[in-house]
């Protein structure tokens, strides 16, 4: 993909986290976000680039982050990530070569070979690695989600810009 | 073990965990597992090869994980886990060379001597590492007891048509 | 700046914390502090120099590590951290000159620029790092503040000082 | 000191935990501990060792802790811990020379420099590091606690034994 996707598509667990997922003794459950992806959240808005999540996890937890951070397009409980996004593409007319997708795992593999640009975090399993464009240097949870969208925008020369525009 | 396993045990704190409890002023505690390790699980089920847990603490976290993953066999408060091993063996007309286990701490010595592969997280004691087959290059909590799986898979050129097996 | 701070300023999120923002099911949400950053504090005490705490988030949890703390000047949902810095340097006769400022991220640029001293964590992104006077060479969440509070102790010969008083 | 010593002095956080303290938006508070340090406290039990644990906060997450592993001597909200040890020595007919004791801030420097054998963890500050006999490989909170008495333990070559009394 040479361009600026048209959509931005991102797993949670493994990506948004380390994978971790907190269990106490009562019905809770936690999830442990970064506010360093955030700003890869704000960079896409700059932009005009929509974002969806797609997981396989079905939480509030989850919920509760999308609505911190004003993603309308939330998709919990996912079956098959492939078949889902290419309904979100018919709907928004564009291609999945116009889609970039970040996964890191069993269930992200199908998208992963179907969009047009894909990453995964550096702490993936090698037989994801090995099937996507970019890997990045960060692990799930420390700000791969952010790497991921700054490499986006350094490829298109528009980090700076993207910056600038955020300090006005 | 050159063959497949018959039965997979594995210990929870510091296999499936770093060996944290986290504790509040309250009365509840948690344990972060990783959602890596589920994908161990199910490579399990594909395969068709049971899996035991057996944990020397007895709490409603891993109750809840076991649930949440349909694992059956969850043994907790275990206080002697060669003696259960073995009856669990009896029970199934299986013999403990046909096991695979995966434990880290003092109590899991025994067993992990017992049993026909016998593995470790990285971060185990010394002591413990010396004494298995197997050290994952992985820590407990960080996909351990996923390595231990694939790396069955791999010994018996298994993990391709288990992924194979999982995308269709 | 070659003399002591007449005021230091921290952001929290990415410097007090890793960034990590924990969210569970329910309403509730939890950060992790670390308590070597609390001996930064301390030392700030001895030496009588005010400590304010910037941050662009607001919750119950900032505010009640604080009040721990025994901080006083707490600004919380700060959406321009320059501007209420020079407003709180009127106040107190001061010049940002005199300011010593750690932060992270893209909200904490404009002041790192401003102030006389600036900082950043060792896992800050590149474009915050170029930009400031210090990067301490231990993670947020880890450390950084104290690290911080002890390389200004340090630059002035004051940290046996200020351990000595501490032990008196 | 080159017997075993007749008291065994541990500080809390930092030691057992990395220093993280974990706040939410409510009253709440978390500790993580490592079951890791709990094989240290069996082990001192094995040897018939006495243990206290004395600490500058007061929270019931240390006393849900020591009631958890059984360790009876918890001194919390320690403001003085070199003068409340020389009591515990006193009243134990002991003296300072023959107690071990691990700490890692500036609240233990007093009593580290006075027991007959000090230790910190790897991520202690320097000026911990360079006034005690021995600093553990491991992190606080990753098992520092149970390097330590290993450590002691192996010092007296005592780690076999104490490893097969347990497995008797």
């Amino acid at each position: 993909m040479d361009k600026l996707p048209k959509l931005v598509i991102t797993d949670i667990d493994g990506v948004w986290t380390d994978g971790g997922m907190y269990y106490d003794n009562e019905s809770n459950e936690q999830k442990k976000f970064n506010t360093s992806d955030s700003v890869g959240v704000i960079f896409l808005k700059i932009q005009k680039i929509p974002l969806a999540i797609l997981t396989g996890e079905s939480t509030e937890i989850v919920k509760r982050r999308a609505e911190k951070l004003n993603i309308e397009l939330l998709y919990m409980g996912v079956k098959d990530k492939l078949t889902l996004a290419k309904r979100i593409c018919n709907s928004k007319k564009i291609s999945l070569d116009e889609v970039a997708f970040i996964g890191d795992d069993i269930n992200d593999i199908k998208l992963l070979k179907a969009v047009g640009f894909s990453a995964t975090p550096s702490n993936a399993p090698d037989y994801i690695k090995k099937i996507v464009d970019y890997v990045t240097t960060t692990e799930g949870g420390k700000g791969a989600f952010r790497e991921f969208i700054e490499h986006i925008l350094i490829k298109n020369q528009l980090l700076d810009q993207t910056l600038e525009k955020y300090l006005d």
